[in-house]
């Protein structure tokens, strides 16, 4: 881990904790280094030492801790499963680590009304498989799926490869119960699909990186689970053509529920660790998802082909059924895999583009890497213009000249994103990683009302201190 | 118009008014008493008249007259189109009427990025068409699409009948410019289809009914547009089975691009206007939209029609070309018409259920029908429990007696809805019209959350004042 952490090496207790352990409860709280340890810490490169953690069970819990915290100025830092690639739930001001990852219960699955209604802590594919035995469909898909909890897709509204089709978790949410810095409960929204009284106190929340208030449970929109889904991948000599392709069957009216691109360096990545067999020739690859019905699915499939067919690729394959479909899935992750074995380290960062520079970004990610001497690669959600663009960095974490090399690297990337009408997060969120380029991505008059909100909402700035609001 | 207005009769012009037409210029500022009385109202029961009207042309107009409005505490309601249906621009506290009609330019049509950037007096149907001709689609489509403008649908987050296939107006929304109100220019988010750089101020103002700002311009994303649309209508021999075959149309994995529900007062009462062959027997009616690929619609059309003519529907027919589908969207609109030809006047309640209970609903309504001796019409947008509850009342604008009576059934109404799960509503918002209900219909901490965020960014409560939030 990268930061240090001098907090370790204090072992006095901090004088509130009696007081805290009153409040909520000694068997939540615990100040064990391990504990303490384990929750300092998300998928980036940061980590630090909160000095007690509150590992909630419930709503009052959640409120007692809050309260407690908000009277004697206690940072409060909230954590689901931990696996953000940002830094969001380190605790770098140290204090209190709310875990809400206990809360984890699936309250209700009500295909009728078609909501869910979830606490926090519930991983976001149980979730997914819950609906969809009954035929009903959560549609926001990060890859983290199998290890992410609710609470952090609502943290970052979370996207995925199918947001393309249905749109970022923020579009699911339809009702909150949050828990206000000063321990008051705010309900807001309900189980209806739509609902305008009011201000968007939702999406106050959802996004919002724990910096407002806590989330203990939301309601979430549920739609009808597609009957069928079909695949198409497809190679193409360069990244030109494959992004042209991807401009065609938006222009003709396809709405596909996937629609991933990757580039040059990543194939040759999985090539190296696959076996050249798992990837025909080629320097960009596609994927393109429909989803439908039974009996149609399969021809809509047929005709794009004939469109991508048309459109230069050098070689195109179609997964007609569901394994076939995971099988391709599977490759495209298998991507992040191959980039791993390259032995160097990953920096993942999730910019977004207007989807006519998608090209723009590639040119310049391969004049990056001639300038710096880092490997860039890029592959991504294409239909919305959201690349991951991975600076493969050798011992970032351990040599300070390497480190300081890609930090230099990264400026140039989000200097190029912010000046081509670029976002510097489309799904991760800001958190620690680009905390340094937030006040850059936005104007200064977006930074004040920033500070106006966080003042209102949280006037003793309590909640996650030291991230992208001070 | 309903309310009595006393300031008609105030000839004096306000003291502020020689600084503002120094600050805007004198060819935007109208103080005839013709322009305030137009200015005055939209198509709710309520008139009020304004000081001064200023007609802006551009975003430099919007700020100046803002910040003098800030600096001198002078009251400002912004108007688009003012088509809206609850009196949410009609500026109850006098001072100035800021009409922003004549910034109606669609100024960049981008299918390569899938943007659209207008300004907010643009019609919406201008919009629309100008996408269609390109082959993309901007989706929310409330009925009033040919009068209303963009900053209209954007202030209260408009719906309509595709809202159940593609979300509201929110989920279209990339980028906004806002003029705050004391004249800074706020510019957040941009073109990119995905963004989580900071919190959502893009969700804050769409929806905020003119009370947090003024947006100058928009930056909206497109969609690929559907190579083809179909429809089912079937007419049931009542309302339950009706609502069961919605429950069983979307239990059985379609999506639907709109599902539209009519009570049986509606339909009588368009059996009376167009004549009874227009309408085939059965006390409810059901819409079922599919879009999707032109070589296919028609196949699964065919197979929802098999799934429809099993759920007890007495009589269907398909559309099966655009010419047929828009005389069953006509026939649709005509049910408006046909209520207003019983020569009632129709206070159309735009509530939200959870979709289990539509038909509660409409059991209730016959119920207050009985109670009440108001007719009322339930028809609307089944799919997301939508349903525009229309009371049927006499000499409402006339008669106090009669005002009274409707406005005891709508607090019955407002109480049954708020008591069953609902919101009070959908699409059109609050405004004056439900300001009456909207702290029963949220929590006393959620009034605390808004009337903090109203302070933080609209510090002298300049904007809107007298609606939902004082």
């Amino acid at each position: 881990m990268g930061l240090v952490d001098d907090r370790v090496k204090t072992e006095t207790p901090p004088a509130w904790l009696t007081g805290l352990v009153e409040a909520v409860g000694e068997t939540r709280v615990s100040t064990a280094e391990e504990t303490r340890r384990e929750f300092g810490t998300d998928r980036w490169h940061a980590a630090a030492l909160p000095d007690a953690v509150v590992q909630a069970t419930c709503r009052d819990e959640v409120a007692a801790t809050l309260r407690y915290a908000n009277e004697h100025g206690i940072p409060v830092t909230t954590r689901g499963a931990g696996v953000g690639y940002v830094g969001g739930c380190v605790p770098v001001k140290g204090g209190i680590l709310l875990s809400v990852r206990k809360m984890n219960h699936l309250l209700e699955l009500n295909p009728a009304d078609g909501v869910a209604v979830v606490e926090p802590g519930l991983i976001l594919d149980d979730l997914q498989e819950a609906a969809r035995r009954v035929g009903w469909y959560y549609p926001p898909d990060p890859a983290s799926l199998k290890e992410c909890s609710v609470g952090g897709t609502l943290a970052t509204n979370a996207g995925g490869p199918r947001c393309v089709k249905y749109g970022v978790t923020r579009h699911y949410v339809l009702g909150l119960e949050i828990v206000l810095p000063d321990g008051q409960i705010l309900e807001t929204g309900g189980r209806c699909h739509k609902n305008k009284t009011g201000l968007d106190l939702i999406g106050m929340f959802v996004g919002s990186e724990g910096l407002l208030g806590v989330i203990t449970k939301a309601t979430l929109r549920l739609i009808p689970h597609p009957e069928a889904r079909a695949m198409l991948t497809a190679t193409f000599p360069d990244f030109e053509t494959a992004a042209e392709a991807v401009q065609a069957i938006l222009n003709q009216g396809w709405q596909p529920s996937g629609l991933e691109i990757t580039d040059g360096f990543t194939l040759q990545a999985a090539r190296d660790y696959l076996g050249p067999e798992m990837l025909p020739d080629g320097d960009a690859h596609l994927i393109v998802e429909l989803d439908g019905r039974r009996e149609t699915v399969l021809q809509d499939l047929a005709r794009l082909r004939e469109l991508v067919d048309s459109l230069g690729a050098v070689f195109v394959e179609e997964a007609r059924d569901p394994e076939s479909c995971e099988a391709i899935w599977k490759l495209r992750r298998e991507f992040s895999y191959s980039l791993r074995a390259t032995g160097l380290i990953k920096l993942n960062e999730d910019i977004v583009v207007p989807r006519s520079k998608l090209v723009d970004l590639v040119r310049f990610a391969r004049q990056l890497e001639q300038d710096t001497g880092i490997p860039v690669a890029c592959f991504g959600h294409a239909g919305d213009g959201n690349i991951h663009t991975n600076l493969m960095v050798k011992d970032y974490e351990t040599d300070p000249d390497e480190k300081a090399k890609a930090d230099a690297a990264l400026d140039l990337l989000f200097k190029w994103v912010i000046a081509n009408d670029g976002q510097i997060t489309g799904e991760h969120g800001v958190g620690l990683a680009k905390k340094r380029w937030f006040a850059d991505a936005v104007s200064p008059v977006s930074v004040e009302v920033h500070r106006r909100l966080k003042e209102a909402l949280d006037p003793k700035r309590i909640l996650n201190p030291g991230k992208f609001l001070g």
